[in-house]
């Protein structure tokens, strides 16, 4: 090994170490600490975040790096090295191209926004928030100005999430989804629905709490490796593939939300934990790109859970850990987890309509970005666009266009990914069926592990390691369309709803 | 403010951010990391705790410390200032005293002596330890040679724990309280025990939680202050007064063990959440003194807890969130909170016995540091001990000597400290009565956050300002003694066990 890449292997462990810091702050935060304890570890958090992007930024880095990209030395280096120095170096040059200036006027234009905004949607008023929105939207071209030049920016922003992704590529695959999606969700609300109802009851969240261990282990969530906790949101954090933490909120009038949620971030911690190890502690040892990531939550959540067969050899379990739920049927469960509604909530919507306020929120963005419509006609035109693809009208701006937080932070472009993981679903469904034969019967006799085995061996295995299209191509042998999405909801539907 | 002083608050507060990582991750391990995550946590802990162990021990600091404790400096400081001059200067002088080889060597010591008592505790095999603990015992008079020359080993140890507690103070109270204790003990093992065999049953670790929660609530502590989590043995952790953390550990089979962890950890807590706000940050916004601290989770689990009246107005709740305590009567759930036990396990001790168990610690190690008693002598002195005392011979050392972790790493004079604790107790008992009228009456009303707020004003809100010695004799207007606790024991089993 080159004294170079010696001292780069050192200063990467630093630099993790720090990163590790900064997680186990956040996840502290979001799990454990205390309301009174809170601002303590902000500061905390603040403090040493600053450390590690004083690190991630230092001449002594770019130094190593421009060192180990040079051919002669880049050359020696395996795969994952070669993944690091180059993803390292890239994103040490971008943001030693943004002004420190600038960067400073951006944290805290955006804490000022994120705050905005939170009260903006509490008083359901959109005066209060749109200032900010304008701001966020002109810092974030700024910085695309910075970081690349010339470039167009919303293409930019996507870039960020989901590598190797543009606005003509989800155009044409999203276009393709909302042509088939408008008339089925249309023939859907028309069909009868089922009975909510019965579902009313209390389900005490420690009882809750154990469905998720049942259902993490029939999934092949590993216990040895992997640790679940309680926040507001669920989300899922990984400090390496051997600690990889879930949480869940548990709502005690409502089981079927954290049922979902367990199995959601289940299949993010299930990626994490079957990462290649020889990846550890390099930026490939999680999977960067969004949509990717959220190809697996959602594969376990909709391909597999919102399947009536996943629920055959454990639905008796459930019932006895819920007795809440001893006199749904099996079949009355299976109807209301694939309960089609035109909510007006994006978080609550199901695996349909799901798609149309994703490409809502991404036509909204290409107005933003391309057409440069004012921040003030946003509003209208999210509730024309509800009306027209999902035919109700949000009653306020709280239930509309202010629901979610992306937008007061700047993460513009982060939406399109939710749905790029539901139609990677449909292309992967495809291939599985292909390798391994009908999941029905798979599911029938209880063998989601063999799904996981597969998951993990054909996507798993390489973290962030190839990009997105690559992931396409060499596990589906073809290029990225949303007509195996389309098709599975057809003759899913079509059967559920005897349409 | 002087620039010096200006420069010595920002130190602190650096070093506090560490110490505060360190914290944190040593709560993660303890209640959060997995196992197979377990090695990085320890990896980052040793790193960052290097990290805080230089800026603790830095040329800058000690500069920084010996310009404020210059007269002129120093008594411009407050009182909490002068007392993290003093203290921080102190402790700096004394570790820089050891010379950096010494230290090195005594860690990797302790490390490797920690895990041979472990095996030889597995194996029940004392001469796996022995040339271990004759190692930690020369190293330990090493350190005290170094750190206070001249000064007697044993006191200077005692100090580490108690600061201004001698070995002649311990003396006396102990011998005095052994006099009165092995009679009695006596009397109440002849008498007619009641019957554990009632508690037989499963106790539901999420029911028990709600328990601990419900007692919490009870004695005062502050949940928006405070956090409960898990763990192997149950500990207390306090970031600061507004973020104080306790763990417990639910035996399905036993719900007493929980219950009294619960109120034992959540008396630390309430310590914790009560100091002044102005010694945040300091080294006094937690009460260094062992004695001090344990007398105080040992009055709420003890003087309190195991009072028949602390339990009427709640018995009937914690019947309803275990049911399996619903056939037992608050009279029969009384006397086995209190039932005397001549037991092995200095950890599953009942109040009365367990001084005899620390007595007998204690005489060992004055055996040890006092009359250089060879340690292949210790086993068989400790149960002759435990013969003479407590009427019961350890069949193995693993029962016997090499029960209790504290002398594999050194930690010798701490366990004098928890018998303070309950002395002090004694104390502490007295001068509330004084006050407040009898305890009897109070809880009987569920008054005990009245005590709380007693003990808040009177002991907590100070924090480490105070040595021990002056909190006794500001809060007792009296020398520490034994009879007050004595008093107590021979009142209440009396009566309990029909003497």
């Amino acid at each position: 090994m080159s004294q170079t890449l010696e001292a780069f292997r050192e200063y990467l462990k630093k630099l993790n170490r720090y990163n590790r810091i900064n997680s186990l702050l956040s996840w502290d935060m979001y799990t454990a600490t205390p309301r009174l304890g809170y601002q303590s570890m902000a500061d905390a958090l603040t403090w040493f975040s600053s450390e590690a992007f004083a690190l991630s930024t230092s001449d002594e880095l770019q130094k190593l790096l421009e060192a180990l990209a040079a051919p002669e030395e880049y050359e020696q280096l395996d795969e994952a090295m070669q993944f690091t120095v180059r993803t390292m170096k890239r994103e040490l040059d971008e943001s030693r191209r943004i002004p420190r200036d600038f960067y400073e006027a951006f944290v805290t234009a955006r804490s000022a926004s994120m705050q905005a905004w939170q009260e903006a949607k509490k008083a359901s008023d959109f005066s209060l928030f749109a200032p900010h929105l304008e701001n966020m939207i002109e810092m974030t071209k700024e910085q695309c100005g910075y970081t690349h030049p010339g470039k167009e920016v919303y293409d930019v922003l996507l870039n960020q999430y989901e590598e190797g992704m543009d606005s003509a590529a989800i155009d044409r695959i999203f276009e393709e989804l909302k042509e088939g999606l408008i008339p089925l969700v249309q023939k859907i609300l028309a069909a009868p629905q089922p009975d909510s109802e019965k579902f009313r009851g209390y389900y005490d969240p420690d009882d809750q709490k154990k469905v998720q261990d049942l259902l993490l282990d029939y999934m092949g969530f590993n216990p040895d490796a992997g640790v679940t906790s309680q926040s507001e949101h669920p989300f899922t954090m990984a400090f390496s593939r051997n600690d990889v933490r879930l949480t869940n909120n548990y709502d005690p009038e409502n089981p079927i939300s954290a049922i979902f949620s367990a199995i959601h971030e289940g299949g993010h911690g299930i990626f994490g934990q079957n990462v290649n190890p020889a990846l550890e502690g390099t930026p490939a040892d999680d999977c960067r790109y969004m949509g990717i990531h959220e190809s697996q939550s959602r594969f376990y959540e909709n391909i597999l859970g919102r399947n009536r067969n996943f629920w055959i050899p454990i639905y008796g379990r459930v019932q006895e850990l819920l007795p809440g739920l001893q006199h749904i049927s099996l079949d009355e469960f299976y109807r209301e987890i694939n309960h089609v509604q035109n909510s007006l909530i994006r978080t609550d919507a199901d695996e349909v309509t799901y798609g149309l306020h994703i490409i809502i929120r991404y036509e909204i963005e290409q107005a933003i970005f391309r057409d440069h419509v004012p921040v003030k006609e946003l509003p209208a035109l999210w509730n024309r666009k509800m009306k027209d693809y999902l035919q109700i009208t949000p009653p306020d701006d709280a239930r509309g266009i202010l629901q979610d937080m992306h937008w007061s932070d700047g993460s513009f472009g982060y939406f399109p990914s939710y749905l790029l993981g539901n139609i990677y679903d449909g292309m992967f469904l495809e291939a599985i069926t292909r390798d391994l034969g009908s999941l029905d019967s798979l599911l029938a006799q209880g063998e989601v592990k063999t799904v996981t085995r597969w998951l993990g061996s054909h996507i798993h295995w390489y973290g962030g390691l190839r990009l997105p299209a690559e992931v396409i191509r060499q596990v589906c042998g073809r290029e990225l369309s949303a007509a195996p999405l389309l098709n599975y909801f057809k003759e899913k539907y079509t059967e559920l709803y005897h349409l």
